[in-house]
């Protein structure tokens, strides 16, 4: 920071705790803090899609690949017994199904999903920290606003033994509320225009995280659907009625007779 | 580690040394290294099955719970423009949907996924120390019986002045050979069994894990497809053709024309 960057924050600041113990007036213009407090829901809610868009991609591949990993283990495992029988050749199936599925999310998720939906959130999560410079150099410059408009209160109550004295600092509040009046009819004028935009702006995004969610769903019912017919619908109401449970257990209890399942 | 067992494995440690420099004798049992082998590659399974499982789980509820807040902060959003537009209801019916796949799936899917799934794999993965301790302890005693063998050789080919020396080493190697192949017969005749005892052990839980999977998916698209309803066939076309890029580039360039989108 200059020397005079140095001095306008030590003024600013002196500024701030006269506000505080009530001895200069502040401004507050209710259009600024309506649409600043607006934006600032807005800036919060694209920090939140873009975290949780990226850990929707994220977990989306975490789930498919250890799916994958799943599959070829089991698929080792039955293919370790014997190749031909029911279990092998639904594990054959399922890994087959899980590697298209994967494959297909390399192919028709990831990069369309970063494109339709990662890309555009950064593009506008890449402006609010240019327009938050500017609510701050408006913020800056309302202090400068409010100290001049003191100081001319005060040497009206007062009046200096020099004459040039008010006048000069009459021109000085001219100018500092000058500034400040550009800056904040920017912002109130603005804000509301880039508002009125994320609607249009974010509208094929969602649609298309909508409709990418629904179809890595599809994919995955479908491949894991035919993965099913390889077993007997019995098996199913077994399972329902909880007898595989029973069937776990008996094995449990067979192993329980081996004398090298028990501490050595 | 007591004084004996000190001893004891300092013995053992100088066996292997003299075996490796070829002065003692080591036995190999073609049997048990042949299911020593296909012992180890089930436990790399059990133990990648449990890991992957646990994160096929994670994954899953990850990318729920992201989709949950994706579709609240998007309700929000679009519930701060105009409640009764298109995209307002289609957010609602999304936050709706997702809402529901979630507490399906902490309901119908997590509970469920670890009583069939990752509660039998943790019970089959206790038993991997235990056996691993008969192993251990299998070879300990091998070890002591190659080195019991070498000592009797040594005095046969070189007798000692006292007469007593052998008999007793030679009731030491019967004792050493007695005790290693009772536990080496015990795990050559039980771990094929054990193994024999993997496929009726993991079938109910990989039927239920590809089950799981696929009802997973297929409640997602049910819930999701739903969803698209709100979408006009016309933006799937114009999604499809690169129209809505240009939408979003449309909304981007507007947003540059704004003075404060530019560098304060």
């Amino acid at each position: 920071m200059s020397w005079s960057g140095f001095k306008k924050s030590m003024n600013r600041a002196g500024t701030t705790l006269l506000q505080k113990t009530g001895q200069i007036e502040r401004t507050v213009d209710q259009d600024f803090t309506t649409e600043e407090s607006k934006y600032k829901t807005f800036e919060k809610e694209c920090a939140a899609l873009q975290k949780d868009g990226k850990a929707y991609l994220d977990a989306m591949r975490a789930m498919s690949s250890a799916q994958l990993r799943l599959a070829e283990t089991i698929d080792t495992f039955y293919g370790a017994s014997d190749r031909s029988s029911d279990g092998a050749m639904a594990a054959h199936a399922y890994k087959r199904s899980v590697e298209e599925l994967d494959s297909g999310i390399s192919r028709e998720l990831d990069a369309p999903y970063r494109t339709a939906i990662l890309d555009p959130l950064g593009k506008m999560n890449a402006y609010f920290p240019i327009i938050n410079e500017h609510i701050s150099k408006r913020n800056k410059k309302l202090l400068d606003y409010d100290a001049a408009r003191s100081k001319v209160r005060k040497m009206t109550e007062k009046p200096s033994e020099d004459p040039g004295r008010l006048p000069k600092a009459q021109q000085e509040h001219d100018e500092a509320k000058e500034i400040f009046e550009l800056l904040n009819d920017q912002l109130v004028r603005e804000i509301p225009v880039l508002l009125e935009q994320r609607v249009p702006y974010f509208d094929p995004s969602f649609e298309a995280m909508i409709r990418m969610q629904c179809k890595f769903a599809e994919e995955g019912y479908e491949k894991l659907s035919g993965v099913q017919r390889y077993f007997d619908d019995k098996v199913r109401d077994d399972y329902a009625a909880g007898q595989l449970d029973a069937q776990v257990e008996g094995v449990l209890q067979e192993m329980r007779e081996l004398s090298i399942c028990s501490a050595a």
